[in-house]
């Protein structure tokens, strides 16, 4: 792991623009004051949608600042396979582009799309979120319990399953899963909170709740608002942030 | 109203038992320390069970000495029509019998059984509630907006759309809701965060989700959790706080 770029944001908050492997995966780490060796801060994953850091960068700084400032959480996250400006890949491509036409088309998306689409790319992506955890983890400051939040709620399913330094998650489904997916969130045991809007045009409302009902936690709340995929209100953010802090207390 | 006991309690809340109108119908006032006719504190309806105050008082003064030491929320509650020492009435114990009956049967509770337990309920409790409100409102202290949060959640959807004082509501869908409240519900305005419990035994989970999909608030929250009726999380009481804190600011 490698800083690229260092600024200070509002509330004492520090932002490290950082590069990970040869291959130079782009993500960002933000720090809150309070963090130092003696007290490392607990560490939230931001999971972002797959549409390039550079795209969804301010809603994610934004989302790390407050965690950071109001409850003294380190946050993280690291560029998708195939988004921003890292190398595409054929079947992802024609994917997309399949998923593109039947969303156009209203119908619905089949499956073999959203498991083109999705599985690769979690397969791809857990090594490197693993591998940005052993780097993240090795910083003064940091060493704390490790929650994971946001987008492609896929990949958080994998790494709560797969991931034991991962100890809570508030998900957001909002996102197209795989079938075989929900039989993997049976095997999901964590603290969850999980998002879900009401009206999501993207995306099947039952299948949502059918989603919630597979995950085998015994502590899991589904926030369930009013409103489309874009429309999360913000008071999400804090019921977010006070799920974790019942969950990543300091080591 | 008439005050009938007093007691300090920890945080700084002093709770009063009241008595209401003629029949002297119990009920009890929590304040917190900060209220004073220079800043009246907004003001938690707090809806109970229809079990009798004795039974359920522990668990409702622990609610509100947590808005009102934590928050600095005023709490009341009032004595359902019933319940108690209450006087019955004829219709409403053959109505409970016959509850009683289905549900040991397992069977599906009929609807005529669930109007006949909560239509004359819902009724009578409104006008004395709203009686409650008008006496509670001009104590020095109080005054600020009201929220309703609790059990029995038909007399909440009445007073939501009944009672203009109440600006913003937390239900519990736990509780059998006659088919003509889902046409009252389209009818709530105000903000609303509903509690569901996802295994809740005496309750159908599809009801409740159509019941919240019903609600015609344009901010509205449902939070499910897992576990049985009583499994409420801990938790759940300071999410609900915070959804007051956004919707009661005093005046």
């Amino acid at each position: 792991m490698r800083f690229t770029s260092e600024q200070q944001l509002d509330g004492g908050v520090l932002e490290r623009g950082f590069t990970l492997g040869e291959s130079g995966i782009p993500g960002f780490l933000w720090t809150p004051a309070s963090a130092s060796p003696a007290a490392p801060a607990p560490l939230i994953l931001i999971g972002p949608p797959p549409l390039g850091l550079h795209k969804v960068y301010s809603r994610l700084a934004g989302r790390a600042r407050y965690y950071a400032a109001e409850y003294g959480f380190a946050a993280a996250t690291v560029e998708l396979p195939g988004s921003g400006d890292r190398p595409r890949w054929a079947a992802a491509e024609q994917a997309r582009a399949d998923l593109r036409r039947a969303m156009e088309a209203g119908g619905p998306v089949g499956g073999e799309i959203v498991d083109a689409l999705v599985l690769p790319l979690v397969e791809r992506a857990v090594p490197e979120w693993r591998a940005a955890l052993d780097a993240l983890l090795t910083l003064p400051g940091l060493g704390g319990p490790v929650g994971y939040e946001g987008g492609v709620i896929s990949l958080g399913i994998r790494l709560a399953v797969a991931e034991p330094r991962v100890v809570s998650a508030c998900f957001f489904a909002g996102s197209l899963v795989p079938a075989r997916m929900f039989e993997e969130a049976r095997r999901v045991t964590i603290p969850l909170q999980v998002l879900l809007q009401w009206d999501d045009e993207g995306n099947d409302r039952q299948a949502a709740l059918d989603l919630f009902d597979a995950f085998g936690s015994t502590e899991k709340t589904l926030h369930a608002s009013l409103g489309g995929h874009t429309g999360v209100p913000r008071f999400e953010l804090d019921a977010g942030a006070r799920f974790f802090a019942r969950h990543l207390k300091p080591c």
